[in-house]
């Protein structure tokens, strides 16, 4: 058993129990004690960190992001949405090799553990993605992983073939049989993809029994487009086909009105909230009060450096908060404790994770990240913790990181992925 | 003559240029050269400082912060602003000392070098502050400072008593007879200074001929406020004082309609944008695209670290452009170089110091701050350094700073503020 002692704990459990200078137990992958000290467990431990007043919370969860185009960061600034995706980043995508999309995730790693990111659901383009490789990359790196291999129609290609090749790329991940990396089915959008596609996703998704990742309500325009395709909007389009109707993360979510919201309150559906993503392309902000007021579990994500530009959590979440305030007109909205929860453990909730990890509370698994406050000027004075975590700390800040009670950061280092 | 080698120069100058290993030469205090490399200039050199491809831009201009509230860090947060201040802020500055803002002071020059500011607009209580003792401190850290003793009507004081003291402390500033250690007047807020002072606010002002520092606009409710007490909106009421014929800085602009954007377009009012604590206290966006359409000078401000909560420069750079694109539903509005100039050059502009600082030019002022993107696996692939420095940069990546062609930062390590 290994003890971090005189740490200042936010457990982000249900009651936002924080522990000031108490102790975090872990015995392998577990945590066993969080809580004040006590000298019984000191006494059992095999292992003493005297973390001296620094500050632990649980790893962070991006809900979505895309780390296979994290060689196209600052590719193409200042332009909307479908500009941005027609003619930058699909052509892009269109030249990787397995040495760039492996590159890349190795440098999305790494930047994603040193600002305290633990777990990621990851939408990958398959054009130039080498599975294997990137499977013993993100193994390697003890990161928790969602791999969402997606789906989009062309020309090219038939419904059952892009369904065929997406399946045995599914298959592939199924078969290492690690609990820590597990696949979503991800048709890219109502409008990349035509009926059929969506459908056959749907349906390989049930018969897999994983969930979808799917791109929807992101901008107007794409309101308009499925409006005009099919006669309704994205949400009801998607209804009919019966995506409601099972685990599905919704990455955006920007353009949702009253009665989508309400209708999302009884859905299998969660959401995974972009900020920045969704004011870099003019998206908008999302309904996140009332999403979170319906009961839908809303996790933040920080989308793919193309439309950020970095992979940092705690900005994504000080951004989730500052616009919600704004949008409604009131501060008291989406306070501290709200924000903790949004980086941690409804982001878990968005997963289907939220057994296991996003809290620190006896039997979940070790994932946590350090802050030690002391000499760090922006993060004084330094009782006043719960604020800094939200609105003053630096994904820099971040000195240590564990996931399953193995540490992956060390004072800022990454243990686990060489570039 | 100093000369820095192998830099990638961001110059913020009138067209923009941007110089690929290029050399920067300093004299004395004043940029002497800055451009391609050129052998005549290297054999000139008594010191050749080697940046290995660093990036070096202007340092950047904080058009607007309140040093002194820097230990209220956290004190506060989901509120909305009169709330804020009323419950909050002002009964905390009541108990302020001169230790306590000295202490505040320091540890606000010490994060904003360290977060590459050079210049900074400073709003002061003058409750619990030590002229002499705040004088010295910014003096030693070699930041250039508009220091801005803050007016208010209370029942304790005469119109003429405050204009008194806050007079006083104006002659001891300027009898300092320091460059870089300016002042101007800084009557509050229209809500918080009855009209008799703000008329001697601005006499005064023009009397002494310095500049106006005031909050203006910032919220819904003053507006509600002022029309109330004088039946006309805030600006309405400044201008028939003589705000608008006066060089003034307003801090904030949120509330500002078309007719009114049009009238500061002829005015001699500039302003200081401060996106995030504007969202924090859920006062709103500022019209920021509009007013600077119309002509008005525009520079990018943190407010204090109450409000924000740190002192971070291009988060806040970052956040403007970023609130602009999604309020204006096109992302192409304030693009990348309109970013960085309203960092710098901009914010010079706000405080009538263009022709010193804000770009780097020769006969400026060598005010700049040096990253080194090596091994900063965020800003890579590097080439794209411009998007970088407005989405990706952390306020950490700054390694060195220079002010006056002195250094006062290296290695992230602030060489002029004992703490």
């Amino acid at each position: 058993m290994k003890v971090c002692q005189h740490v200042n704990i936010v457990t982000c459990d249900q009651d936002f129990h924080v522990y000031l200078d108490g102790i975090l137990a872990v015995k392998d992958s577990q945590i066993v004690y969080v809580g004040q000290e006590k000298s019984e467990i000191l006494e059992q431990a095999e292992q003493i960190i005297d973390y001296q007043g620094a500050w632990i919370m649980p790893g962070l969860v991006n809900c979505h992001t895309h780390s296979a185009m994290t060689g196209l960061r600052g590719i193409r600034d200042d332009s909307n949405l479908h500009e941005w995706l027609n003619d930058y980043i699909w052509p892009a995508e269109a030249e990787f090799t397995p040495d760039m999309t492996t590159k890349a995730v190795k440098e999305a790693l790494t930047e994603m553990l040193q600002s305290g990111t633990t777990t990621f659901n990851d939408m990958y383009n398959p054009n130039g993605v080498d599975i294997e490789r990137i499977y013993q990359t993100v193994k390697d790196s003890k990161m928790r992983c969602y791999f969402s291999p997606t789906l989009f129609s062309s020309e090219a290609e038939t419904t059952a073939e892009t369904i065929s090749k997406t399946r045995a790329i599914i298959e592939e991940i199924i078969g290492y049989k690690n609990p820590n990396f597990k696949v979503m089915v991800a048709p890219h959008s109502p409008y990349s993809c035509n009926q059929d596609l969506l459908q056959a996703s749907l349906d390989m998704a049930k018969e897999l029994n994983i969930p979808l990742h799917i791109h929807v309500a992101e901008t107007k325009e794409e309101s308009g487009i499925i409006l005009k395709r099919y006669g309704k909007r994205p949400l009801a389009f998607l209804e009919e086909l019966g995506y409601l109707d099972h685990p599905s993360v919704f990455a955006h979510g920007v353009e949702l009105n009253e009665r989508e919201i309400e209708r999302l309150a009884t859905s299998q559906v969660s959401i995974a909230h972009n900020p920045i993503s969704n004011l870099k392309l003019a998206s908008g902000i999302a309904p996140i009060i009332q999403l979170q007021k319906a009961g839908v579990a809303v996790g933040i994500a920080t989308d793919s450096v193309a439309s950020n530009n970095n992979l940092d959590m705690f900005e994504e979440g000080r951004t989730a908060a500052l616009l919600q305030k704004m949008k409604s007109g009131d501060a008291s909205q989406f306070p501290i404790e709200t924000a903790l929860k949004a980086l941690t453990i409804e982001g878990a909730k968005v997963l289907g994770m939220e057994n296991q990890i996003g809290s620190l509370e006896v039997g979940k698994q070790a994932d946590f990240l350090v802050i030690q406050p002391q000499g760090k000027i922006h993060l004084q004075p330094q009782e006043n913790m719960l604020s800094h975590l939200v609105y003053a700390v630096k994904s820099s800040d971040v000195d240590d990181v564990y996931i399953a009670g193995e540490q992956v950061v060390k004072q800022g280092q990454v243990l686990t992925v060489e570039l």
